[in-house]
């Protein structure tokens, strides 16, 4: 990250942005479960979403945003309640929902997106929700908490907000990126996991903001799983607003590859603190894979071992199983000869091989165990098959997952 | 299941076929762990194994004989190391199990298939393999208790052990086809789940047994998922000595289908078993989709909603979430119309429609969730977009699979 250093704040980092979060009573009693992101000045939009078949009401509607609108300027999200499986019912709240804050910020309502997660097939108090967005338009303010106070609303069973601003310099400006994302449980690749919404003051164009979020998507969201279950929520928003005054970015080149830089390091971090949040974890599990034959199978091999509940559980146990690691390599779908794999831990305890050509390595156990008794955890694959890789993100599986989940709805 | 009917006990059931369980120390203490089946005469062989990349000696040993030997015999099965990621070492230790087994029962070594579930990465203890061996040979019998006592040798984490045997007419004489199976963790899709051992005393060319075999596999074993990891030692072997004195079976017709239809309840009965061992769980949760485009597809949505972790975790809440399940119905890779969707709950404590077209039915949560508190629960889904259909069983997700897998090495 030569390019870019990191700022203070999330949503609110970058000029001309804004925020507030509220107490709507959505489903949580005394906790704040609505936000809003505004910009002062209309924003190219791009965006990914779930690869669900069943896709919520909001994901539809900020899709077409995305395809069709010429600019959007806030983002209204809200915890608790998915409005998904919703119906045409669904979409009229979002339509709702658009409308009353399109016309408290006197904005085109083709220009408000929208967020929703918590429980499928409930419809959306509208009542509650419009109140909702009243107060935050009321509070909405560009200070940095603001920033901070909106990534704290949109959790639900997060156990820390999560947010990042990076900036950079192109041609004598400074670009600020900034972002917050929900994200713990239902957690798996195939999208942008979960809620996350990027802000931006660069000078971009609409496909250039659109190709770099695609890319970036791949190598961040799309490499981290808490529990394989592909949302029907799943969403990630770039606004850029253009007021860091740079050159429009409308071609690839040093000011695009800086941006994407910039954008990456946000995602990522916003994807590792997903992770490392899954529901009930007590771990953050990196799997890196390395000489592969191809890049795409490097990912499919790193996500197939943080995908493994085997695996997960043996984390959470301190115990160095290698084996299993294995086996969800072998398991993966890719073809590999077993007899060249070697499979390390680290940590900052220090770090182990645990299994060298596919059989056993000397180590100690205890060693090992200390190892895997940090909150932070890398299995280090080598594959010997290739030059390419890549990293996936996941965690351990605990009684609290189990827990979390069991009760959820109730 | 009119041509058949249940009879008493698992491999010893049918003619010709003994059996033993022996404490051979191998990784437990004061129980079994060492089985043998064997027949009085030599047997056709059939078999189906992992699809895991990385497979374990006796996969690799087995596959060889089935493929390449005219006869099998025996089968020496050992629970607690599963001479997985050993190496040469680890073929050696199969050739030395099939030489001392073969000395002692006086058949060949290439008759005699071998079965090992446990540990990854470890080498067997190959001594305390020969005296099992031993044992096992000195206390082989045709009693029906011996395949009982064959059938709890193999458990590993497995809470009951399980065996079938049924028996049909064909030609005035009485064929029987008898099997066992352990399987418990690490079982999912792809292949004859773990370990299941089939003997039936049919005269049927060896061609026909291992066509009957791998499509019997497709709607049994490899519709139960208990957590998503296929295993590198998962087999499933059928052995026919032709006892029965019916006319060989060597085309398909009346005579063929009964065998299919004995042959298919066995291994569903064996396979819908280990679902409901699953570990830790505390039901059995059985899927079935109905109306699907197709056979494949239907099978596809059936085991995305048993390997949903979230689905599985409300099943051992008791929560009526039919959201997660049609959730997990969306990112199975199916393509379907939500809105067609029903989604219903059954058990002996009745049942309730709970999702109609991919939204909330009028149903009552209390009624809910006493059906989804009995020990077996049925999730039926009519997705409304065709004719096939397909059943899949899995298990809850409990605090218990995650104590036993995060202990299980130690």
């Amino acid at each position: 990250m030569g390019n870019i250093r990191v700022t203070n704040g999330g949503v609110t980092a970058a000029a001309g942005f804004e925020a507030a979060g509220a107490c709507a009573g959505i489903k949580y009693k005394n906790r704040m479960d609505m936000a809003l992101i505004y910009s002062t000045v209309p924003c190219k939009a791009a965006g990914t979403f779930t690869s669900n078949v069943v896709k919520a009401a909001p994901v539809l509607w900020d899709k077409d945003i995305v395809e069709n609108s010429p600019y959007a300027q806030a983002v209204i999200v809200n915890a608790g309640i998915a409005n998904a499986a919703t119906g045409s019912q669904g979409m009229d709240h979002c339509r709702e929902t658009a409308q009353t804050a399109g016309r408290l910020l006197n904005i085109p309502e083709q220009s408000v997106l929208i967020g929703s997660t918590g429980v499928i097939g409930k419809q959306l108090p509208i009542e509650r929700i419009k109140s909702g967005i009243k107060m935050l338009v009321d509070a909405k303010t560009a200070a940095i908490e603001a920033g901070s106070t909106a990534a704290k609303a949109i959790m639900t069973t997060d156990t820390v907000s999560k947010e990042i601003a990076v900036s950079f310099e192109t041609g004598g400006k400074t670009v600020t990126v900034g972002g917050m994302s929900k994200g713990s449980g239902m957690i798996h690749p195939n999208m942008c996991t979960m809620l996350a919404y990027i802000t931006t003051d660069a000078a971009i164009s609409r496909e250039l903001l659109q190709e770099a979020l695609s890319a970036s998507v791949v190598d961040s969201y799309n490499m981290i799983s808490v529990d394989g279950d592909t949302s029907t929520n799943d969403t990630c928003l770039v606004l850029a607003n253009g007021l860091a005054g740079n050159d429009e970015i409308t071609q690839k080149g040093e000011a695009y590859d800086k941006f994407c830089e910039a954008l990456n390091y946000v995602n990522t971090y916003l994807a590792k603190k997903m992770a490392g949040d899954g529901e009930g974890a007590t771990a953050l599990l990196e799997v890196k894979v390395l000489n592969a034959p191809d890049k795409q199978k490097a990912r499919i091999l790193a996500r197939s071992v943080t995908g493994s509940n085997l695996t997960k559980a043996a984390v959470y146990g301190h115990d160095a199983n290698w084996g299993r690691i294995l086996c969800a390599l072998g398991y993966s779908g890719v073809q590999f000869d077993p007899q060249k794999v070697d499979i390390s831990v680290e940590s900052s305890a220090g770090s182990a091989m645990l299994c060298k050509n596919g059989m056993e390595a000397d180590y100690s156990e205890e060693e090992a165990t200390k190892i895997l008794s940090e909150p932070e955890v890398t299995v280090i694959v080598d594959m010997k098959c290739g030059t390419e890789q890549a990293a996936a993100w996941g965690c351990d599986l605990t009684y609290d997952y189990v827990k979390i989940n069991a009760d959820y709805r109730s």
